[in-house]
């Protein structure tokens, strides 16, 4: 459960998966000042209760930041070698890049490029959703395709890779 | 393929994915009195087919039970070292618990404290439902949350938890 | 990497899961002619894109072919131990031959019948489309129950099956 230097950990799961827990197990087992990005918009009283409900469960000793859109940028400014920054998580991120229209590729080009600079240690969460059957909406479609690329996308640039299900991580890479 | 007498075994996987064929083949390899815990309920014809279906393929030489709520219950009842007792599945009495509003924490936390202290050896499957795109209605969003939080905790309590797809049976623990 | 003699390869994996970059990299390591079978029907615009968008990625050196149904036809007229036929893919063959109604059991029998007997090396690529929640209407319950249904069939007679997500392959036979 040690995280490696070498480059981000991605950490794929499906709802209720027990990927952020077992990613804040890493986090915490690294000694590094702990850092919690959340890309969630809190749209309504759910999705507050999801965020509340996660950030309770951490506890002491986080630093929390939010931001819904520009990832790379917050990334780029908190970027030290003494910490490691959990990002929860990368669907999140897509969905708000989607709605506000940005340029999906340059994005992901922009965040595939920073990952292997990065002086912090990466925990990068996500939802793998592409395992249903195919949405009858061609916004979900686009969405599952988005989240798809951005995996493959960030799994290149990762030196660890956990598919994890009924909270059991199992190793794809690394 | 033997099982564990340190604790149930949960065998996740999806739709038609081969986890009931592969979970009977395990009973049946145990020598021991094979029980079969049906907890899915005859709606309609379709669902009557899928029983009909389940319980001529298992042939003879098992006791059927059918339980859609009291779980724990009917468990303790047949309870008995000399069984292996089949649950099929996990999901279904997610979803029939929700139907009458049952207190879900309550009847996981009661499942959870049997399954340590069971006799029969247990084979709990479940329907992995978390890896497609967020549904649309709020009751499927409050079921996958559910049926992923109850596979972290039963596969916390499991001596061997199996994900199959295509037939073939990933050992995830044990 | 290299593809075994023994059977043939079965790829599933979810939506832009990179399963099929995965196979044509297995096609291209095998220095056999390189056969693609596109079971895709170009419906709408989304369609063609899509298999335009996976033509232009496999470049020189392939001879295409579509077969939207006829599938096990076709793979006897190619059938040649010195070529290698990678088909892409299993589940939208299983949506043409639901659309005109074909017997869907003959066909898988007929597919399982043949899968041995082949001299071409074969890699067929399929999605996973049973992990998300129950859908709402038959049709897509039927087509995910088909599915399943084909990739135990094949499975069985698979000398490897890969489960890809993210670009990456999980061994889960072989």
């Amino acid at each position: 459960m040690s995280i490696p230097h070498a480059g981000p950990v991605l950490v794929l799961g499906g709802a209720r998966s027990g990927k952020s827990s077992f990613s804040e197990r890493l986090v915490e087992a690294s000694g590094l000042g702990m850092h919690y990005v959340a890309t969630g918009r809190a749209w309504d009283e759910e999705m507050r209760e999801r965020i509340d409900h996660h950030r309770a469960r951490r506890g002491e000793g986080w630093t929390t930041h939010e931001e819904p859109l520009d990832l790379v940028s917050l990334l780029s400014r908190i970027d030290d070698e003494q910490r490691v920054v959990l990002v929860d998580c990368l669907t999140l991120w897509v969905t708000n890049l989607m709605m506000e229209g940005r340029d999906m590729a340059a994005e992901f080009a922009a965040l595939a490029a920073f990952l292997p600079e990065a002086r912090a240690r990466l925990i990068l969460v996500s939802n793998e959703v592409g395992l249903g059957i195919v949405p009858e909406n061609r916004m979900a479609r686009d969405f599952r395709d988005h989240a798809g690329r951005l995996h493959q996308i960030v799994a290149e640039k990762s030196a660890e890779v956990y598919f994890v299900a009924a909270g059991l991580p199992l190793k794809m890479k690394g």
